[in-house]
């Protein structure tokens, strides 16, 4: 994945250097991807991170403004490492070179297997708790709010998109739906239901959405 | 509305006080809406609450067990002051004798106009803010998720529900549909993009996720 602006990839000094300002800047983030998971986000400070990740403060605070900022960057280490995987809420953020969305030619399959990937991933105690956190910190700071449109929601919108516009171009779509609220309108539900505990995140939930979403609610 | 359990409609002494009980409950629900708008979650402790609503920390705390279930109070508090209003995410949110939502006959006319004032609501900085802070508490913790399930988002959903079923009835929704999904996919997107900033509320997109919904995204 692309290093974070204020990482270290482009320090001075001996590449050694450079090695440990990377070993350390997993660390962190590793440190609060664990933390977030094992305390929540209450609990969650910068101090807590630092000891586990076995650094000081002011190295973090060195490579971001805030809690909020560290949590995005944790995201999206995550988002790679899970890019590979197939499907998911994380899949794709990777800002460069991510995988799109399966293609079999099948849109209800495909975009069933991704919602019960991510139903699945939402979860996971591993990642509920740091995009917990992360979210939390979204709602509240406008700022973080626009790194987090940019460099997460962004890519992966259009990652979702894209499997929509192949999907149309196949003719598996109305010429005349408007993607971006295609996208909306399937992937939003589960997102609700999870931040909120409206109810249990199911594989049977994520195909009854797809299909709704795909049939609309009108009488055939 | 319906007091919340803890709250001092049941206290003993003469009417003048349980006046004056009920005096400081509102004061103290209304200084924690006014303070979410003004500072924002991060900032927002029942210190200041209490400052703001001229009684003593220790009223609040022999009233709700945290911040969160001061906020959850608030906005049953507003829903109710809003529940003759027309539409709106807070609507109904009265426990008992909830206006339930508008039916003209025509259920998608009615569902823009719900979506409409919906979107104007969370748009408007007094709901806005207090709407955010109690959202961060309920994200973070189960137990108030709980309450907020049983004594908001139930109710709210009936509402919308008992819609669909009218509607149904009047042959303007599939026989088939399931109802509940049909909710998460008529209301989810708005909530989404509210919560994270990811676009405008507008009354074009409220009026867009209608249509979507209702029709589908397949060819015709």
């Amino acid at each position: 994945m692309t290093p974070a602006k204020n990482a270290p990839g482009g320090a001075k000094g001996a590449p050694s250097a450079a090695r440990r300002s990377e070993a350390s800047r997993r660390a962190i983030l590793t440190a609060a991807v664990e933390l977030a998971g094992e305390v929540g986000y209450a609990k969650l400070g910068i101090e807590a991170i630092a000891a586990r990740a076995g650094v000081g403060k002011q190295t973090i605070y060195r490579w971001w403004p805030s809690k909020g900022a560290v949590l995005l960057d944790a995201v999206l280490m995550l988002s790679g490492a899970e890019a590979g995987a197939g499907g998911g809420v994380a899949d794709g953020a990777a800002e460069e070179g991510a995988t799109g969305l399966p293609d079999t030619g099948d849109l209800e399959a495909d975009l069933k297997a991704v919602l019960r990937a991510t139903a699945a991933e939402l979860a996971d105690p591993a990642f509920d708790g740091v995009l917990r956190a992360l979210t939390t910190e979204v709602i509240n700071d406008p700022a973080l709010a626009d790194a987090y449109a940019e460099r997460l929601q962004a890519p992966l919108h259009a990652m979702k998109r894209g499997r929509l516009v192949a999907a149309r171009e196949a003719g598996q779509l109305a010429e005349d739906v408007d993607l971006d609220v295609a996208v909306d309108l399937i992937w939003g539900p589960l997102t609700n239901r999870w931040l909120q505990r409206g109810g249990p995140l199911t594989a049977e939930y994520a195909d009854r959405v797809v299909e709704t979403a795909l049939r609309g609610l009108r009488p055939a």
